[in-house]
């Protein structure tokens, strides 16, 4: 993958975090690919397996609700794909780095980093995002 | 995707766990890609996320080192991807259900379900695995 593909890839996987950050339901449909809608998948850490439009994008309007303060700091951040023809697939993985009204007002007691994995497919133009699959590192192993 | 490439990406899928139910180091490394080691990436059910092909072949023979008995039955097993020319990538998302020897003498005392993505490419006229990113269902919600 070229890097100004990487880069195309890595603006879309950006856009994820910045709906959450920014509690914005119409930004968050917007990543999600729209031509599929049965084939999406998301998980969020510690959660089971969503799948369909409906349901991720419900399940995310539902953290929004519930979240005062979300930032996002990602590191680690890796794209993976082999060309950015429309129908090709693109993978992120990358740690996130969480901040929460929780965590600010007694930091550490809670969100460790979390780690993901995001699939995006190019249609039409962009690169839609069809699986994320975030998972909480618990401590020592 | 057609129904027999989808078929085909479903029998690699099942090779990664029949390497690790059978502690088959051999079989785990030709499960996973070779052509670009840097590449590959494994999140283990609450780890952190591992990068390139020496370090996950090293966890998961730890891990076939320290479990006596494991065997996995997968339920809710989707393919998603658009082909199956070289270079193409497809998409497995399924829920491990994880029978150890600890489960076996002590039913329900751990591990509960996990989910999992893993994402093979088309190499040399072979699906190989490139992400494996594995995460724990943590109780009610």
């Amino acid at each position: 993958m070229t890097p100004a593909a990487s880069a195309e890839v890595e603006v879309a996987n950006r856009r994820l975090y910045e709906a959450l950050e920014g509690a914005d339901v119409d930004a968050m449909a917007a990543v999600w690919d729209d031509g599929d809608p049965e084939g999406l998948v998301c998980v969020h850490p510690g959660w089971p397996m969503l799948r369909g439009r409906g349901e991720v994008l419900r399940s995310f309007a539902a953290i929004m609700a519930n979240s005062t303060y979300l930032q996002f700091f990602l590191t680690d951040v890796q794209v993976c794909g082999t060309g950015s023809e429309e129908g090709m697939t693109a993978v992120v993985t990358c740690t996130e780095n969480i901040l929460t009204g929780a965590t600010l007002s007694a930091a550490g007691a809670e969100g460790g980093p979390v780690v993901a994995t995001n699939v995006f497919q190019r249609r039409a133009g962009r690169w839609r995002l069809r699986v994320h699959h975030a998972s909480p590192v618990l401590g020592e192993l």
